[in-house]
């Protein structure tokens, strides 16, 4: 009987059918959950609403850490029903430390941690935390994980190209520090803080906060400026064309009007 | 007889056939009186001209809500041409409230408000209704149609990518608020507020109002600059490749010239 | 005889053959002469350079002008041999009014003017014709040549972009007209000059002269900045994928390595 | 006997054998001192860190001399295992003018230079020749290999780009020097220091340190921006493409997912 209920709720919690209504329903309300938390932690900084309505901000979050703490609960108690963890307590153990079940901790734990530590000083900064349970959308969002596939399948392309833009950088920030140290001591002062420069102008940002006043240093800016278009659009170029396989894998429909066939002998072309 | 006319008005306002003159050139007075509106519109916000040719902006608003308003009735009248609403009344009424004639509405209503309540404060505001004559341009314009369609196909993938997006701009916002509100209250208030140097941060359009200043900040803006471009130039990517299968799918003839042969029988296909 | 001559001239200055040595070098000392005129036309107007040596900028300018004049006249004198302009007085006026002929004509002609009008004030402002030189390149330059068809081939795709891009300007424009109009009368006074923001953020410039400070502004600026970057990087990708079909059309032997042949059997596939 | 060490040493230095572990460490190794010197390089210029730990990193720097010296010795001694270099003078003579043996003794030369002429001022602007220390990267690092190639394989798409993109430049600086030179002598002070504002504009970084104020100075600004945005972001669609082709080749088993197989008699090609 415990073990139907078990079965149950891990339908409900750990699989993603779409004929589940049940599982459905409560994929839906967490999701939403962590929407209005994500929300409530960004108007939270707005003074004037922060702390006109600081009691139900307190109020929301304490509902939010109470289901997120039933959801983790459930979670563990009902993971043996999963062949990989079926042991009580070792299936358990293994299951808390895999990455959803760490993000799903870190999203409660740090609500729990003045219970154990009354420190007020300490508290304050544990309200970043909070900010975390946006990874907890990774379980829920498709879209998250299409991405994460993407960057996984363009993993060596994206290494070479970040390799290469470093040492652009590396060049770029060096040869700008050389020629406006002393015309500008203040806005580069040493290679490293140079490289700010170097990021805002090959992302083509340009703040304006920085930027070359000598003839030598312009003419090393304008030249990295052209060079770094090219390359700084390079993974943008990369991460669109992995995003279209992904896609295309993803939707035999889509695949099928890409693949034809010939319309006199019926066999497939291509 | 009646009857006639009414078909013959239909084939001229509804239909777009390139071999009808007459069709063709009331199309081209409206696309042209839609053109001259928005002309208007703007030009009567400089001071110089808005006030010189006062009387004469004011003509030109007369005549052209004429002519809406009469193509409107026209377009109402002639509609049960048309098996689809071919009730005098009931067909009219559902024929009112297609996209296409609320914007046609959109676009004269505003004129006839003060003739039903003459408050004259309440007139001012309605002429900023005048700008949604754009939409207009929706019935006439074979581009924007043409954009619309590539919307449509690319959906799936926008609204993945302008999820990524999202996700990276509130990560972007919260870390720059929390490195960057002791050194700056005033750029950075909150989070909200920071979204503003969120967007113009990884759009690259880097206006310099705001931005880092301190190290943690520049650490987190630099690292976001990079990712926000390969991020945010995806929409532009996937707009790209839908206008091009779109564009294909138009011209026979350019698809021809891509076009294969069977390796089997020897035939076209394509 | 004088056909003859004729001839020859007519092989060496209007046709481009890579084995005939004397039209590449002829070809080749035009081309290096209108370099030299765009970098003498360039450093004039550097003021030490410029008053320094202005007798040797003179001197220069009247040898190309010499140049010039002589391979104009000896084009017109030649042109009689290509049989569409055959005929000795209207053949050569046809010709004359070629587009390449004008632009020779634009690149000597200012230089004459004051002959026939010596008014002074008149004679600085034909300086500047000197600019409209640099078309002559489009002689000479293949690359000019080659972005001039990738141009043409993607015209109507070009044409839908730049038209959706002006609907886009458009609404971007008047909408920040109205959100910012109140606050900064100055950086928006009208919606004509608010199009100066409009194609500065649209396109990621951002120089930081003019942008919104209102809450709704910035909200419309972030929006507009965010669709943007989709559309107005499509004609980038649109002239991309043109060259790259150009250029594999103009390379035979590049071709070949992308289309296959079975190496089993030896029949072409793709 | 010594043959078999030098064929050794020659096997550990030059060539890149995966299953050699001698070879991968050594290479390894010289990497992460390469590295080391960028970083020392680059962290000597912060002014805390350079003058309290100066000792550290002339120490560093003498180790460095002296790892990067007897490397280029042994490839000096080593290289008559070569065919091509197997001549005891002639050969290594030959063998220090190519690139890599040019660049590895760029590394270590300026530091015996103040040994032969010491003098001291000399020496400081030497400290500049350990930035070209990075050109070592080019034989350790894959990447950099791999940009070349794609480079050289792009070279003449890339040219005709970078000519257009120049013409454009000129077209811009000279069209903005002639609206903007009145009203704002300073910024646009002639031609060459106007392309500045060019650059920074066609590449879309707009610092915002120099920009039109004039209405036709806009208008010709707006244009521009429009233009550069489709050119300017073109070599990065290039090298986009050189790169997923370049990538393709290299690795068979990506090839083979996208292989076909002969419609005629079923074998896979490609």
């Amino acid at each position: 009987m415990i073990y139907k209920i078990k079965l149950r709720l891990y339908e409900i919690l750990e699989r993603t059918d779409i004929r589940d209504t049940a599982s459905q329903i409560v994929d839906g309300l967490i999701w939403t959950l962590i929407a209005l938390n994500l929300m409530a932690f960004t108007l939270e900084t707005v003074d004037q609403i922060g702390n006109q309505y600081r009691k139900y901000f307190i109020l929301f979050e304490e509902v939010s850490i109470a289901v997120f703490t039933v959801e983790y609960i459930l979670r563990l108690w009902i993971c043996t029903v999963n062949p990989d963890y079926n042991h009580s307590i070792r299936g358990r153990l293994r299951f808390m430390f895999t990455p959803l079940m760490l993000i799903d901790l870190i999203a409660i734990f740090p609500f729990y941690l003045p219970l154990l530590f009354p420190d007020l000083r300490f508290l304050r900064s544990l309200r970043l935390f909070r900010f975390f349970r946006i990874l907890k959308l990774s379980r829920y969002s498709a879209s998250l994980r299409t991405l994460g596939r993407v960057i996984r399948s363009k993993k060596e392309e994206l290494i070479i190209t970040f390799f290469v833009l470093f040492i652009l950088l590396f060049c770029a920030s060096s040869l700008i520090y050389f020629a406006e140290h002393e015309a500008q001591a203040e806005a580069f002062p040493n290679i490293p803080m140079s490289m700010w420069w170097g990021v805002i102008t090959l992302t083509t940002v340009g703040y304006g906060d920085v930027y070359p006043v000598t003839l030598i240093g312009k003419l090393v800016g304008a030249m990295l400026a052209v060079l770094g278009i090219g390359l700084f659009a390079l993974p943008a170029g990369i991460l669109a064309s992995g995003f279209s396989e992904e896609l295309q894998v993803r939707h035999p429909l889509k695949r099928k009007r890409t693949s034809k066939f010939c319309p006199h002998c019926g066999k497939p072309i291509h």
